[in-house]
């Protein structure tokens, strides 16, 4: 009788560098690694890279292929479910056939997604919903991104970008978003977004804690809105109007077991998460918003190589 | 060999209503039949002419009770999984065992679901979504319905009631829904919504087509706007907008292979899905939006015992 194998290898494959991980049945982190991944060296040079990394992570916990089910990869992009990369702009990617590029350098089976997706599929198996049926990850930075877990497995949708909420319009009278239409969570709720928010408003301001200079960030406004400054207060209460209509929202559609907030700027804590959560309480249907968790996101940086590892291994 | 049934027994009861269709596997409906709801008889009441209906119906189509696979009902309230209503204002229920009471009438397999819930498997198995994956029908009426349906099968949510999207909020600082928010979607866009947006600005408007009555009415403003009255088209242009924002915001958030209208108010046709679906491509993100169709529901008043019927018989 086959035994099932009890290990599989997790990359998170970002524009600046290649993390991988190995990891156990049960979620535990047995070893990892990170290499830069030299986006100039192309599609086939990042594969090299990542055929290398996991080379090493199982020769090193003394497995042989037969102990390995397979490998996960999180891209920064679209993927589809043939796992080819259909755009990926942080490396420069456009329709590339990753999964066959990297079947041909690994003999091992290979499932790749988009990062918001499995970061989810981490929290949901090993993190903040773990034992829950449903998941979405709301991750707060310099975009605002998403991913949806429905009965264990990423639900993608016709579009294969289910979850993609940085762009749900919140106000079709809002300030212009990047993407080109006006009133997106994004333009809203993301960090250079808070930035923006705090810096036209500095001038006016009786403001003795904010600096206006290069260095404002969110974790700076956050840290000043702990600390009693009004417009800081003013700043993380608007992110958190917004984000809470976008949770209610989520939740009027979906109703989730459970929403967790990763992203940077998330670990700012209470100061954000609370107002976050007593707007989402004030904008959701009443009835629906108690069987919905608001919960942060436990796994950090390490969300993208676990969630990765549950692509292979469930 | 045991035979499977072919046939169910569609349920769509309403607070002036009963209807009942005897439905075949294939979703031809063979029989059909009707009577009043009376709802100060009480549950138990409403049990007894449903068992009646039933019987009448399986017994005129000449079969056996073998040959039916089950009855399907659809409630116009909140139910749970193990077949209660929670509530159902038109009913005058509240937490009413409905499932046991009817089982001990019937003997047969009773299944009991929300009643835009099983419009939406009536419209994913039977009408604009055969054959498709995921469909979220939204109806348009006196309130904003909406129903989920995710692998053939409907997405309650850990609420129950996910797909309640009448009281997603569009704008924070929006008109007063009766729900006690402000800026509900059903604020903006149920037929009561529009009838009190053409009557505010009517004393202003130079329009001859709209009667300052109280048989001022969705339908007539949608005729009026589609032989070119200004204010008519306003209306029409307003209610547009925020559907199709919401529209949008279901697309990024899970992305279905088909959205479907339905509900009185749709009957419209072209002069208001037309423009609803002009808005939803103006705030879907790029990419996403073509994965989707926005087509009419297909099935009219008959999305409710279709939809029934599936409930048993998939």
């Amino acid at each position: 009788m086959a035994v099932q194998p009890q290990h599989a290898i997790g990359i998170d494959l970002g524009g600046g560098s290649i993390k991988g991980a190995l990891v156990a049945a049960d979620g535990r982190m047995e070893a990892n690694a990170r290499c830069p991944t030299d986006v100039e060296s192309g599609e086939y040079g990042v594969a090299d890279r990542i055929a290398g990394l996991c080379e090493s992570l199982r020769a090193g916990g003394g497995l042989a292929n037969d102990d390995i089910a397979g490998i996960g990869i999180g891209v920064p992009g679209v993927t589809t479910s043939e796992g080819d990369v259909i755009i990926a702009p942080n490396l420069h990617w456009r329709r590339v056939p990753f999964k066959r590029i990297l079947e041909e350098r690994i003999r091992l089976q290979v499932e790749i997604d988009n990062d918001a997706s499995v970061a989810a599929m981490g929290e949901a198996h090993l993190g903040a919903g773990r034992g829950c049926e449903s998941l979405f990850l709301i991750t707060l930075g310099t975009g605002i991104g998403g991913g949806l877990v429905l009965g264990g497995d990423i639900h993608h949708g016709a579009s294969f970008a289910a979850g993609e909420i940085g762009h749900m319009c919140m106000d079709p009278d809002g300030p212009l978003c990047g993407c080109g239409k006006n009133g997106c969570l994004e333009a809203f709720t993301s960090g250079p977004a808070m930035v923006r928010y705090v810096r036209r408003r500095l001038p006016d301001a009786v403001s003795a804690s904010l600096p206006d200079t290069e260095s404002l960030s969110p974790e700076i406004i956050c840290l000043a809105a702990k600390n009693g400054d009004s417009l800081a207060r003013d700043a993380v209460a608007r992110v958190a109007r917004y984000l809470g209509i976008a949770i209610a929202n989520i939740i009027n559609v979906i109703s989730p077991d459970v929403i967790a907030i990763g992203g940077g700027i998330s670990a700012a804590g209470g100061v954000l998460l609370d107002p976050i959560d007593a707007s989402a309480r004030e904008y959701t249907l009443e009835g629906m918003f108690d069987h919905t968790r608001i919960l942060p996101a436990e796994l950090g940086n390490d969300a993208g190589v676990l969630g990765a590892s549950r692509l292979v291994l469930k």
